[in-house]
């Protein structure tokens, strides 16, 4: 298992691009991801009651089968809340792709991201798809294309690979992936945009099962804003290409995959996290020792939404009081005269722990020591409980007068 | 029913004083408010396990028989996580009034408020005391200076008071408060620290079966920032000076002291939103025809609570997607396809209402005056699900650069 440089089209068979349309000012924004053999596909939604057009559409092709070759994106609009303009402008947009590579809208899902509430442009979208379709190539290159078009408030691409070998077979599996993601970032399903390919070749049933529980363990732990987006979509491509024998129950190589879909997935949910809307500083934190998992990802969501905590960390003040508040009301049972709270940061391969609270009551640590480990870009809040043995890990971002005026300033 | 100047000296009997005993920068940071006669009280605290040593104290002898004769406060220090050493030193605190006015510590409530996680300095409180309860006095002023001693980041003191008349005696009954709120403002049981005095004479069962429901639909209802803190505590002071014949069962009176309660604490809550750290403006969300009462609350507070429909109203921006948004993963049950949402201001005495949305679908709105009417410092959002029959209403402020300096800022 390794962690390797690449994307979308690291997988073999995968081909994207990415191009500027003209949805919105010059800026790439439609993006596709394709593979001329049939893929098995896997994908979890948004949980919002307000689903944009383009999720129902992948909620419906997901069950039906016709076989899938690939999801087209778009960044400016998100075409949600448009009634059934909407869900006719999607199905448009899927058979303009699907037209151009002579296939029908049914191989294709669709991603689409931006403002809520504004009509597609469809005239320019069908006119940008013939370019698009042009571009696709197979090269790191393309696949950074692609991740650079799915971005909105976005300040840099998010891509991530692993390959590893199928177990008594010298056979190669690449996994890579590409994201999306800064603001109404709150994920419950899946994040904002995101999509894995992988050559693997793997049923659909345990593809679906691998996915879901990939993304409780990443996408779903991370938060910019405690906003659930309406166009969350998350889908996992498996074409098979590697040329493995297929993975039709849970064994080593299933396990192996699933490790690195894990690594995929939880590399670009830290990249989001790392790039929330106007964060300066990476927050990560590890509860151990809850009563049961469920407690475990309350607490662990609770300190890393909080607002107070949130400045707290931009402002580099070790406030734990506002750490321990966050876990008295995340809902979950403890007993806060138990509980340890401690920073760590990892700095070339050096690492340093500080413990601030010990069962309920501040040590005697040093301010000053607490304020420079506060001062590094990506920071961890250790928390132990001592109720029972579930631990779970959450990421976000610190809060900052550049999230108020990002989304105070303009409408995205 | 009239809502008149007033605070907490405005019932009959009532006492109040504030003064700088020297917690903190030369502010006031000590008050009493004080009633000879022995009162009958209610309270709500703060549901987070993480509980001030205060909260533990008020929730303990509001269970046993000692006649109550008042709260004393001070601000600066939460006197939260402090363990043992908490409990003694708001024992001590309690006792230290209690002696001076020949009483016992159990006769008196105790609210801390200000940093987590720091001592009381006690030689500082116990020097301040006699003075404290020196400076008792009746006058509006004496009630007002209370107001000021707990405030913290508050920009102003919070104050309101009604009268009404016992039915058939011509009686005339007082309701007075104050409260103090601003930053880790989320209640879920009470504010951050409020009082309310009443000269009414009733029973302790009707007090707390009142001042319970009048909590849920006032101070419950409102949100700056999601985080509910470790010392919320609201306390109901009844003396019965007015002299009315004590109400035991649910007459009229009982109703209309029900209003006048609801009344100035409503007031109270709205004051705190309005004052919400950093906040420009109050924010009102009114939801109508849930399926249920929940439901009702969950889409009001998921409105209001917001971190993208916060920093829209800010930016005086009818993003109204992002209030789709809120309501859609609010939790409550509700069509996306029938929702109406409509801006509503109220100016001298004119009021102006807005449909942006109707149907799920955005109406041919004008963008300037959508922008002119979210410019004012109180906006009405009204939301119609159209699923049933219940109401609520929730009330939280906009998010700024205020908020982020004054949280990353300095510790508070």
């Amino acid at each position: 298992m390794r962690k390797i440089k690449g994307g979308v089209t690291t997988a073999l068979g995968f081909k994207a691009a990415g191009i500027y349309a003209g949805i919105r000012k010059p800026k790439k924004d439609v993006a596709l991801v394709y593979s001329e053999t049939p893929c098995v596909a896997a994908g979890t939604f948004t949980t919002n009651l307000v689903k944009a057009a383009p999720v129902k559409w992948c909620q419906s092709i997901l069950k039906d089968d016709a076989p899938k070759h690939g999801i087209v994106f778009n960044s400016g609009i998100a075409n949600a809340c448009m009634g059934a303009r909407g869900e006719q402008d999607n199905y448009e947009f899927a058979k303009a792709v699907a037209d151009e590579l002579k296939l029908s809208p049914e191989n294709f899902f669709v991603g689409s991201t931006g403002v809520i509430g504004q009509p597609l442009p469809m005239d320019v979208i069908k006119n940008g798809i013939p370019g698009l379709v042009a571009a696709l190539d197979s090269t790191l290159e393309a696949g950074h294309s692609a991740a650079e078009a799915i971005m909105t408030t976005d300040t840099c691409a998010k891509e991530a690979a692993a390959d590893f070998n199928i177990e008594d077979e010298e056979i190669e599996i690449h996994v890579g992936g590409m994201a999306k993601g800064s603001g109404m970032i709150h994920p419950n399903m899946a994040t904002m945009l995101s999509v894995v390919t992988t050559d693997i070749n793997i049923s659909q049933e345990l593809l679906q099962e691998a996915t879901s529980k990939v993304v409780s363990e990443t996408f779903n732990m991370i938060s910019v804003d405690r906003d659930t987006s309406t166009n969350d979509t998350f889908i996992v491509l498996a074409n098979g290409a590697a040329g493995n024998e297929k993975i039709v129950k849970k064994n080593k190589d299933y396990d192996n995959f699933e490790t690195a879909l894990k690594l995929v997935c939880k590399t670009l949910a830290k990249k989001m996290a790392a790039d929330g809307e106007g964060a300066t500083k990476l927050v990560e934190c590890k509860v151990k020792n809850a009563k049961t998992k469920e407690d475990a990802i309350k607490l662990a969501k609770s300190v890393i939404t909080s607002n107070l905590v949130k400045t707290a960390i931009f402002g580099s003040d070790a406030n734990w009081g506002r750490i321990l508040c966050a876990l008295g009301y995340s809902g979950a049972d403890f007993n806060p005269e138990k509980v340890d709270v401690a920073l760590k940061v990892e700095n070339d391969d050096e690492e340093e722990t500080l413990l601030l609270v010990e069962n309920g009551v501040a040590t005697d640590y040093s301010e000053e020591l607490a304020t420079e480990m506060l001062s590094q870009k990506e920071i961890i809040i250790k928390i132990n409980v001592k109720a029972g043995y579930e631990k779970a890990t959450a990421w976000g971002c610190d809060l900052t007068y550049d999230y108020v005026k990002i989304n105070g300033d303009y409408r995205s």
